[in-house]
């Protein structure tokens, strides 16, 4: 037995309440060796007398139930049960059979070996056991209801549409095809987003996701001037709530990003600190080490010559310091604006983990006070489990499942199956409740990666990478312009101008997105909460059947990553179907 | 090589900061699978070019360095490194080297076998990184620095002294030595407490810990009737005034309780739902399934029969909604109440881990706004990690330091050995940050156990353990009487009325608690922060020797659990030392 290998802990992942009556209890351990695994679980509080004829004997009352192997990592076996506790609270502990023969009761003390006594006892030792004191109602994870249903649609205002030529910057250049820079204005704008509306419901995307659209001398507008004003080659006040009724109008909700780790190099605060140094009243806005400024008598570009903080390197975007509750309440107030005044659905939050924890829970507070379903989405690309304990985020981008698609679609040297797909897409499944997995922003690419089409090397190949990411649980998004399998290697090259004139492979290809949309909103609760069953197979590597049931909802996705087609009988044959049943392709120029 | 068994994920004890600039990173594994391990860590945003001649690529700048193994609990081995990250933003993966020769890149996607290229390329894939974002100092767990320093004594004030007739309750019993009941009165009160403190400061404690003071109609005062009122058989406001500058006087601070997660079956406003039912303005106060409270006629006891939640399952302890604003503010303005008027110096959590984080976290900022090093100290026997993040408490009743002592010396089954004890102490340090464990609250008992002489069946057993505690990181805790050896098994028997006639054998007792608290208080800065060195024997396996050094000062901890002596020769050859060597033995009546 692989006893090391054993691990739980009454938090995050490992125990949590999906919804305030229930707890779902998990546990890994090493790849086939356990044979079962028994939960025993009973109120912490509740003892009982034993029959006289047994002694009368005070004991701690529990049950049991058996624990479900819901995945592995290839490695790893990852177990789960769902249980509800009588009273909301719950004291428990795992037996456990191993393929050896071995019986252990573990709990915090670690592997006790199971007591000889065992059904007359429940377990050997009361204090080994694992506690969840109290399901606090207030305490669980809540995503708003809508996410699971929205499929989203990313836009980088300045290059998708140009509504309006009268807020152009000044050399603005006209729309074109191909390769573009950061030092380019093309008069993208709000105007244009929302004569661009009937084309995204036309894709059936329910959600809007914008990148910065505050004051900014950027095209990407990262480096924030003014918070409180919308860029003016972007519009006006107006153009945004225009575009946020525009929106609800159709039944698409609206996102705006809040660059609160940083400012711009022109925000006012910083101007006045850059001016006045030490004696500037915004000193304390900011992570600044010492003065001057610029020890080296001028600024470099990189904060590495620098005295004060910023993000990554660049001066030209100073780091904010949250923990002022000076800057906390203004970016707070910011936060609440374009809520109360404009009545946007959500903030995506920029480079969110590198400000503090203090900071987001009272941003959370703020915000769903104010709307209580607006989505909260951190922009965090590794483990995001301390922001989404049910005190900050409702999501993060989840870079790590669009990883894992690129990972198996490339054969990278530790993704060359269909099974270290399922493996990867099990072991992040496992490393968060299942209500933040079905509330996640799901992503391919952004305006901070490849395009998906550049990245695969092609249009075939996106197309299994759409399908993979649309039948997975989350909010999927696409990225403007990947309806027409828009080109684009990173940044400033996947900010390319939105195509408006398609050829007619590009229309193909957007027929295809438009179904595969259709077929994720038709069958979102599905993917959200199906029960998934995988088939792989060793002598066709690349190929991958997931079965998806939800009550009497069934989906069956059939991917063959590798050029050689695999013939109906076989894959008919790995599915289990009978040779001749028909099966019906529900992706348009998809051939099976 | 047992990859299964390796885990680390960058929150908790696994990843943290203890000081705002550095950060402890761990990793656990199979025991014995392990040859090194190397941290491989940079800045995320730190890219640099390689020299044109290595074909001048970007790369992500990161360095190594070992980590260390600080323990293991027989069945997996602990390591650590601490690492201060440039610009308090870290990326890193872990680079194993196995026994078996097997060499591997550990991060988020997993164990990726070691790139060929890796002295070139430090990871071979970028993405296979763990991420701690950046060190906000604000979210940085930070408790009182004059915790770690402290010797606690708690007292439970009905039993301690009658230092105020006129305030007895009618029946008032004599003070007695030997068994009591909950429903017998002897007349402790603040006067007494006030009148012992000579006693209690040449013990050396220096702080003490008062179980609730309330108005209430128990003896425990559990079961609050008033929270803004001392109850009148302890005493008045004055009286606690005059306690509290009496123990600042002699450099003591004191703790009150705070039994916030229920009150009494007398508190106002739950007498008002009994009263009203529905119409009562309190009824959101409470956890109410449905009216009447009491289905069956009448109120049996016992929750289980009633319609309404409870400490536990009686009815005479309802759970408060600390959900309900109304009820967390009131709560908050008592927490604040006795610090401001009455200048407490921490607050004792009852039942806490039953009530929500959002209050909790409430309570910190509201508590340390008026006294930032008050210590907070939640009452919780398990796995207390939820509330140790920072922003709730400062510590726990630390039961499981407590806990591994009474199973070594009672030659539990799973505790046969000193290795055993060492590898549990190890495996409950490793689930802590640092920084949680040297502020702990230790106690081997409490009102709600059996008293430690009871348990361990004799004064010798409890030297051991006591030594044992006081030896060890936290701040440790000495329930009143244990000075004398009071007997004294579970409750309500462990609530004995205080020894102040001490015979010739118990004030023996009390010079080795005594010389014990005085050895720790000088050496408190060792037990907190010293590096320790373990020695067992499998030849004895009662022998414990523990060497602990910090700075300078080095202190030798010699346990001998079992029955026959250990000869003078055998443990100085354990330890290493010269037979000739002479020895100090630092504890008074403990032979060597
Ligand atoms: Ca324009
Ligand atoms: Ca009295």
């Amino acid at each position: 037995m692989n006893g090391a290998a054993i691990y739980h802990r009454a938090t995050d992942s490992f125990c949590y309440s999906p919804d305030g009556t229930s707890l779902v209890i998990r546990l890994q351990s090493a790849v086939d060796d356990i044979v079962s695994i028994q939960l025993w679980a009973g109120d912490p509080h509740d003892w009982g007398r034993r029959p006289e004829a047994d002694g009368g004997a005070w004991h701690w009352r529990c049950a049991s139930q058996e624990l479900q192997k819901i995945g592995s990592d290839g490695m790893r076996d990852f177990w789960e049960i769902r249980w509800t506790p009588p009273y909301k609270r719950a004291r428990y502990f795992f037996r456990i059979t191993f393929r050896d023969g071995s019986r252990y009761d573990y709990g915090e003390k670690g592997l006790l070996p199971t007591s000889p006594k065992a059904e007359a006892s429940p377990t050997g030792d009361y204090w080994n056991a694992f506690v969840f004191p109290y399901i606090n109602e207030v305490d669980v994870f809540k995503a708003p209801d809508w996410v699971a249903g929205t499929v989203w649609y990313q836009i980088f205002p300045e290059r998708f549409r140009n509504g309006n030529k009268a807020n152009d910057p000044a050399g603005t250049k006209s729309w074109k095809r191909g390769p573009v820079t950061n030092h380019e204005w093309y008069g993208g704008d709000l105007q244009g987003i929302i004569d661009g509306l009937d084309h995204i419901a036309s894709l059936g995307c329910t959600g809007i996701y914008l990148t910065p659209i505050f004051a900014s001398p950027s095209v990407h507008k990262y480096d924030t001037e003014d918070y409180l004003r919308i860029d003016p080659a972007f519009g006006t006040d107006e153009d945004l709530k225009n575009l946020v009724q525009a929106c609800h109008t159709r039944g698409i909700r609206l996102m705006l990003d809040a660059v609160f780790n940083h400012c711009g190099k022109t925000f006012g605060p910083w101007l006045d600190v850059v001016e006045k140094g030490e004696a500037s009243a915004y000193k304390d806005w900011f992570h600044i080490n010492a003065f001057p400024l610029f020890p080296k008598g001028k600024d470099t570009g990189d904060s590495r010559d620098a005295n004060f903080e910023t993000f990554a390197f660049t001066t030209r975007m100073p780091k904010l310091n949250t923990a002022n509750p000076e800057v906390r309440e203004y970016l707070l107030k910011v936060a609440e604006r374009y809520i109360q005044e404009f009545d946007i659905d959500g903030w995506r939050l920029d480079v969110s983990n590198e400000i503090d924890h203090v900071f987001w829970r009272e941003f959370r507070r703020r915000v769903k006070a104010l709307k209580p379903d607006a989505y909260i989405v951190g922009e965090i690309w590794h483990d995001a489990m301390p922001w989404l304990r049910g005190d900050q985020y409702d999501a993060v981008m989840n870079y790590p499942f669009g990883n894992a698609i690129v990972d198996f679609l490339l054969t990278k040297d530790w993704s060359k199956t269909a099974s270290d797909f399922v493996y990867r897409i099990s072991e992040i499944s496992f490393m968060y409740p299942d209500r933040v997995i079905r509330s996640a922003f799901n992503l391919l690419d952004s305006h901070d990666t490849d395009r998906i089409v550049h990245l695969l090397g092609g249009r075939a190949m996106a197309k299994l990478a759409l399908t993979m990411l649309f039948t997975l649980p989350g909010s999927p998004c696409i990225y403007y312009g990947t309806e027409y399998a828009l080109e684009g290697g990173g940044d400033p090259d996947n900010r390319r101008c939105m195509i408006w004139d398609p050829t007619p492979e590009e229309e193909a290809f957007a027929r295809f997105v438009r179904s595969l949309i259709a077929l994720r909103r038709e069958h979102w609760s599905l993917c959200a909460d199906g029960r998934r069953q995988y088939v792989t197979d060793p002598a066709h590597p690349g190929f991958l059947g997931i079965t998806i049931h939800h009550d009497t909802d069934r989906l069956r996705v059939l991917i063959n990553r590798d050029e050689k087609p695999i013939p109906a009988t076989v894959w008919k044959g790995l599915l289990g179907l009978d040779p001749s049943e028909s099966v019906q392709n529900l992706l348009a120029e998809s051939p099976l």
